[in-house]
């Protein structure tokens, strides 16, 4: 099941996308009762996702990320594979949904684009057994890990290189019918303005999900709604004002966002 | 004002404690209609401060924690004192209040105490100017930056290192009454067991607190509750399971913290 946020007419609320992307008139959002991390029924009442705007599927306390986790990207930003995982966060202000605009930092003169597959914790939960991972899974959806790299380079933490406003693209819904081991081999691209800049597969993961899932909960209680994102392929280079970013992720579907100038 | 939160009979409040700390028995809680970042009224209902459990001060949505911005401090640990401010993120499952134990970290085994001087965000801003910085503050409590100083060495971001659950006390209230100048000279001690460990004075801070919340500020924005820690004077060092480590800052108050073992 695709599990949408999304608003109309004011209002906010969860549903099941049903239809075929690649047939967009096809596509129409089943309203949820109640919300996906619970026992949930689906209303029967339809609207045409055309009508709606799709807003982050999730709202997470906090988005942990995992840093170098792919050795090609690794190697290109000239860093060395890390031996174990290690993670940061991104904050909750810096969390926007699929079509909302990425303002460009105004501290930065490079932005950069990192494509990467995100799992939502569908429970709350801490020191998960590797063996329980997947009962603690929502669902996947696609992340742009954006980075003010030049401002990564100098600062020694990364909050500000990565966690500035709508630095967190998530979306455009939650796919909770990939199990953990499909999640583990599929296909992951990022293009700039329709130009392919990034084409990677999870399978490429030095750590795999599970390994991230153990590491960080080992540490810190993770939330219903809380994302992880799991690293980036090969491929991240500059966005210019005007650009337009899609990260795609093989049966999930396509995140866009537009850079825009910062008002 | 000192701003307190607390539960009593399974409730939670704001409210403002009168009294003089140096005489525990004259400590009361006036409950406050409303909540501290918009207008308030105190309802004059008073609860003996001894009937009431603290709870964390505020609930904030992020944490922004700035490193070695105290000389000392930075030269203790082998590090250079950083020309320009740079920070990491405290996610909010880390945050708990005066007299919560702090678990010890299982993937650890030093861990550290580090007192700092806590700002607490009164309302919503990005881009602070320097002189407007004292508007968007509601005031200021005590923190320990708690930290598994063996992970900080070897994970090259700290989210498990300083992120781990109970790793932020805050506490005991917020002191509205003091302004950024008062701020910006006073005495911050911790004590272990009773026995000083660090000894110092915000002035002594590399960046001061009006510099730290313009460089967040030009990044992110800041969300009422929301928390700047920054920075720790020199004398970190190990807490060991029972020990009790309190956090003191002149004209705020105490912060005290037991470590347990982690159930």
């Amino acid at each position: 099941m695709r599990i949408a946020r999304f608003s109309i007419d004011g209002n906010v609320a969860f549903g099941a996308v049903e239809g075929d992307p690649a047939q967009p008139d096809t596509l129409a959002i089943d309203i949820i009762k109640g919300i996906p991390f619970a026992e949930f029924e689906l209303s029967g009442t339809k609207v045409p996702l055309s009508k709606v705007r799709l807003l982050p599927p999730v709202l997470p306390s906090k988005v942990v990320a995992f840093g170098r986790n792919y050795a090609e990207h690794a190697a290109e930003l000239g860093n060395e594979v890390p031996t174990a995982p290690f993670a940061f966060f991104k904050p909750s202000t810096s969390v926007i949904g699929t079509g909302d605009p990425v303002p460009y930092p105004p501290f930065s003169s490079e932005l950069h684009h990192e494509a990467e597959l995100a799992v939502v914790i569908g429970r709350m939960c801490r020191e998960v057994p590797r063996d329980r991972v997947a009962d603690v899974i929502l669902g996947y959806t696609c992340a742009n890990d954006l980075t003010a790299r030049d401002v990564q380079r100098t600062e020694n933490q990364w909050a500000r290189a990565k966690g500035f406003d709508a630095s967190c693209p998530l979306g455009p819904w939650v796919e909770t019918g990939i199990g953990l081991e499909t999640a583990a081999d599929l296909a992951i691209t990022c293009t700039v303005n329709g130009e392919l800049r990034q084409a990677g597969r999870t399978s490429q993961m030095t750590h795999p999900i599970a390994d991230l899932i153990v590491n960080i909960s080992e540490a810190m209680t993770l939330l219903p709604g809380d994302v992880i994102l799991t690293g980036t392929p090969a491929g991240v280079g500059p966005l210019d004002i005007g650009d337009e970013v899609a990260v795609s992720i093989e049966g999930i579907g396509t995140l866009t966002n537009k850079v825009i100038k910062r008002g």
